[in-house]
């Protein structure tokens, strides 16, 4: 039988399954509301699965892997999640085996913002090139893919730029840091500069009024596009990887934000030369508004582990077959 | 015959050459002083390796391959230097294809922080951790090697976060930036604070008046061991490597270095639940006074890019073999 790939990222709001050929294609998808908790989140990430393998004339149990990103700290070994505060999971809770359990399927959980770094790579076509995706969401952080895979680092923490400290005078972080490039570059630290009005979200509030010529508004964003340009330079400073794509709740906005990050970035390599010859105005891009980057990474994630014969059913089923 | 490994370093004032044996252990070096400008860095370097050969009766064109360790921009691929300030040589230097027209031997050469941090995964036996050697010297920059290798990036970046950041208000950097790293936590930061008398290496001086209990040397001394632990935080926050080998210049006064980054990062981390969880004062080591991973990690990059077949001779052959 052809191998039936499905991957799903699962957000505070809503819930995004997706199904890939062979070709890696999205041929299939199904989007549902979050249900917030330990249980809800089980609960939406098993009916999305059920609806997308109804979508394609299939059982849930016939999908060859399912790949799960998640916010929150992952273990990915066992398929465990924590301080997904985004989704009401406070604790651990043993997604994958539950999702594989209840399914019957192997599922392999991977952080969200790392998955999406591998869709990322797939659907813009940079699978061969060292990549950062840039989530600019509530928090900031960055997913790394070199070589084609995802870097982990030796204890899960690598991409997290968002609390290296830029400004030992700035915000206090909800890390307890002080000055995070998190507080400068996020949607939450937009929210705080520009906070708006009718329950529009603040960054296309804010990209909207200074589009209008609102003077404080283009402060704002400039500054805010700065900031972003802060990480950019940040990532290829240490990590050097040829292009970092920008993705993330804020990047919603659309082109503006990709065009006011490259002057930032042109604006600083006018007064640095060394700056200048790393070229970064030609290695930022921005994800299309709308992408599936999150579900389609998840389903990478696990196509490349069930490859590689590491996925939770089979773990859950060590204890029942011979060795 | 056996393989006969050299490696060289080539530093502003000395040039460190060993060989290395089978086992890779050091069976013999040479250390000379360093003639500054194009031809003066190519003669040390080829006198260096000559007295090399005699003191294990070989002639120099019995080395298998030659590792070269120098400051400034390498081109890898075709053993070309250039910006090394300290060695007064400004422009280009075809440092590989030189020495080896004038040794008969291949050489390989790479920059000497990179070659490094593989010394120090060897001389400390981590290499099977993922690990960045920071060498605080006149400047500030990284190794990393991950995987086993020297990781460059896609334009030999990878490690420059001398060049990051850290305070919009602080003092302009060399490299036209404000703020950098390097202006804090480098050689010239602590001569800048901590000017010494007599000669004495500032950062020789800082530490034994702030051991002696000087109490302006001990606020420079923490300042510096804070930054110090800031670089060690951005790396683990980017590329999350296992262990910190904390080396160059001003490590040289020895195992106080750590003691005070260690606490910085004990107090870091007093303030912040999320970076306790990081263990970093676990995970920073530094080298031992004296150590030759410069040269030995040369000896170690010329070992590998002639295993993958990629030296200076073969290239420069490439015109008079048939293919």
């Amino acid at each position: 039988m052809t191998r039936v790939v499905a991957g799903i990222d699962i957000g505070g709001s809503k819930v995004l399954a997706v199904v890939l050929d062979e070709r890696r294609d999205v041929v299939a998808s199904v989007r549902l509301p979050t249900s917030i908790g330990a249980e809800g989140v089980v609960r939406s990430g098993a009916e999305a699965l059920r609806q997308l393998a109804q979508q394609i004339d299939v059982r849930a149990e016939d999908f060859t892997v399912v790949g799960v990103g998640v916010p929150g700290l992952v273990e990915v070994g066992s398929g465990h999640v924590s301080h997904a505060v985004n989704l009401g999971v406070g604790g651990a809770l043993a997604l994958g085996p539950e999702l594989s359990r209840r399914l019957g399927v192997p599922v392999v959980v991977e952080n969200d913002v790392k998955a999406a770094a591998l869709g990322a790579a797939q659907l813009l076509g940079l699978e061969d090139a060292d990549l950062a995706f840039l989530s600019i969401g509530t928090g900031l952080a960055a997913g790394l893919v070199t070589g084609g895979q995802v870097r982990r680092g030796a204890r899960g923490a690598a991409g997290e730029i968002g609390h290296v400290s830029i400004d030992p005078e700035g915000p206090v972080c909800r890390c307890g840091q002080r000055g995070c490039l998190e507080t400068f570059a996020s949607g939450t630290a937009i929210a705080a500069a520009w906070p708006a009005l009718n329950g529009e979200p603040p960054a296309a509030s804010l990209f909207a009024a200074a589009a209008a010529g609102d003077s404080r508004a283009v402060r704002v964003r400039d500054t805010f596009a700065d900031h972003v340009a802060s990480a950019v330079r940040l990532l290829v400073l240490t990590c050097d990887v040829e292009v970092v794509v920008l993705g993330g709740g804020v990047t919603n906005v659309g082109s503006a934000l990709l065009d006011c990050v490259v002057l930032a970035l042109q604006r600083q390599a006018a007064t640095s030369p060394f700056l200048a010859t790393l070229n970064l105005p030609a290695r930022v891009a921005v994800v299309p508004v709308g992408s599936a980057m999150g579900a389609v990474g998840a389903a990478l994630s696990g196509l490349a582990a069930f490859t590689s014969g590491d996925t939770a059913r089979r773990r859950s089923d060590d204890g029942d077959r011979p060795a």
